[in-house]
């Protein structure tokens, strides 16, 4: 028998980074790349943060507490009072990134072999966490045409079995960037509540929501509390996604109770990035404000730009700083791959993140991308230009 | 059916931490504490780290590769070179601590219900990581009458059954010091080219080898290149604990392939930590012969000190900064609750590891205790005075 096959779980790929290698032979042959492909946005992180971690004054790098710094912890109570979710630092676990939020969320809270309900096209990752976890996702498409709004409530309830155990939604969203409603998520609530489920909300794009529109929060969810499970991170809200810093919330105290195992386990979320993140609550509104108007016209720009693309459709987004598109081509991967492989434009051209890696049922997002407006304007404007000269050029289209 | 009961996975409690509450209430009391319970040590960080953390000199904390930063990576190599490893950069995948390290090695290689043989006493978080992956461990208790030297490769042998698939060691060890020399490893390796198993090697306290001791890798047994799987970190090596920076390293490229996949749904290991840790590979080797006669003067002073106490035996360690230690009680975890809850001698006591923790078989260690040396002379000839009064006013002695 040989054992040193590797078994192992079967990890996806990530849809982002399987065109890596041609994004890095298209730069191999000279060709500039515009990279619309993840969500590291160019945005400085505040000063505040870059100048605590300068002022070190430490001599000895040490573990924080498991669960963060206890200052940490309080600093992060207020700030999300600040923003109307009124939570007590022993509701807060600093954890390693959102992602460590994540996997420690389901390890702590379901079984391998449970099954989750996530809305699609979703964070790719969500997969790979779910895998760690031994969880089955059971996705539930959202349409483009509808902007990718929350899908009916009776869609949620089809799908739930004696072994559904949670339900994971982002607010808002990547890669959509659909913002869902109160009105909606009181729905959401009451399914929630009639099967006694985990409701997983990420809400590390809060901070992104345009044209006025106020975000409202799972954790406000009445009836519920036991059951919201928040995700956090101060990757996108301080652009400071290398710090690895973010937060499992919740008020289920059994629940926070058994999560601080796992962060036993691996002692400490790093103490740097949480000197970091603590002085980041300190930026100035201003900050956000520039930000937000900075996103604002980057959005304008790119579904303007994109829906004046012949047989292009890309619906406005209200929060985070993705879209979605739908493209006149058979095969949103062929497209993105060729673009790189085959394609540019005066020299230059642009890697996207192909859609249908977002979804779970293969059926769907075939034909669409995911587009971070990440970049300055100028270079936004450039890219448009060349995804539109490239659909001229691209021998797969249809329309 | 209710479904809010957590399931989730079973995490064993850290001994260390759950005596926590009983630390924070005798200095609640008044009584000073020293804290010879966990491994963080009070050497500074080197200067060059720290200096390179402060004069940070990037507007935007981005995410690193998912393996790491290249340079990094490619001076971790010339590292390992330097300590006899010859590894290539392709071959080193940087991680988030060694904790990290060992859960994407396990999830790599390993299925749940799989087992993975540890000789014991181990680092009781190896139990929390075999956890989440699923895996059973197959303890083999190693005795404290013989320095906790390798156990018989026949008592690993007999351990193997159809669903062995991997060997854990940690050498230098902790809990025990404990350095496995060439030719003990030599014959493990035989054993594991016979039943071609995994062999986990976690080599971070590698520096810390005393009396002209020098390590030998598990990196250079000849006939197993593509079996080893060394977890390394740099929290111990240059006393960063809170940087959460180590490494996966192994010479089979498939592993290292798909291990690959477990870092990209993280997205990126800790920058500010890995700034660190690549500065501080220009470590001057003065730092290293310093830290090593510091921690010989303080590893003797315990040692010769605690084994003048009636009825403590303590064996010698060759490496790392830990002690096993028996006492003449019935029960180590008791008698380390009693010295912080009841008991102190001029307003101090001392917190300790009780040694049960480090065992999976339950039989063992009862009377044994964890010690770091990780506390300055002075302080720990004060905390052995401390421990041996304890020991005389103790209700649970025996002998």
């Amino acid at each position: 028998m040989p054992r040193l096959s590797l078994k192992g779980l079967q990890m996806p790929e990530s849809p982002i980074r399987k065109l890596v290698p041609y994004a890095t032979a298209a730069k191999a042959r000279g060709v500039k790349v515009y990279h619309l492909n993840i969500g590291q946005p160019d945005i400085e992180t505040p000063e505040v943060a870059l100048n605590a971690v300068k002022n070190l004054d430490r001599k000895v790098i040490e573990y924080s507490n498991s669960e963060g710094y206890a200052s940490y912890r309080a600093g992060l109570a207020k700030y999300y009072k600040s923003v109307g979710v009124d939570v007590e630092d022993s509701d807060i676990m600093v954890t390693t990134g959102g992602s460590e939020a994540l996997i420690f969320g389901f390890m702590t809270c379901l079984d391998p072999g449970d099954e989750i309900i996530i809305p699609e096209p979703f964070y790719a990752n969500y997969n790979g966490f779910a895998t760690m976890a031994g969880l089955n996702v059971k996705p539930i498409t959202a349409k483009l045409e509808d902007g990718f709004s929350l899908p009916p409530i009776s869609e949620f309830e089809r799908r739930i079995t004696e072994n559904t155990r949670a339900i994971l939604i982002c607010n808002p969203g990547n890669p959509t960037g659909t913002l869902y409603g109160k009105e909606s998520l009181e729905a959401l609530a009451k399914l929630v509540k009639k099967y006694d489920l985990f409701l997983f909300t990420d809400e590390v794009y809060r901070e992104f929501c345009y044209d006025s529109a106020i975000p409202f929060s799972c954790m406000n969810l009445q009836g519920i509390e036991n059951n919201v499970v928040m995700i956090d991170s101060v990757s996108k809200r301080y652009s400071m996604c290398g710090a690895r810093v973010g937060a499992l919330v919740s008020r289920n105290k059994e629940l926070m109770t058994n999560a601080l195992k796992f962060a036993q386990a691996r002692l400490s979320p790093p103490t740097l990035g949480q000197i970091a993140g603590e002085a980041a609550l300190n930026t100035p509104p201003e900050y956000f404000e520039r930000v937000k108007e900075e996103y604002v016209q980057r959005r304008n720009t790119l579904v303007d730009g994109l829906n004046a693309i012949e047989g292009v459709t890309c619906p406005k987004p209200a929060g985070a700083f993705y879209a979605m598109a739908e493209l006149p081509v058979k095969s949103g991967d062929d497209f993105c791959q060729w673009m790189l492989e085959e394609f540019n434009y005066e020299g230059e051209t642009v890697m996207m993140a192909p859609g249908s890696g977002f979804y779970s049922t293969r059926a769907f997002g075939e034909k669409q991308v995911r587009i971070a407006y990440v970049l300055k304007e100028e270079d936004l404007m450039r890219s448009i230009k060349i995804i539109e000269e490239g659909l001229k050029a691209y021998p797969g289209r249809i329309s």
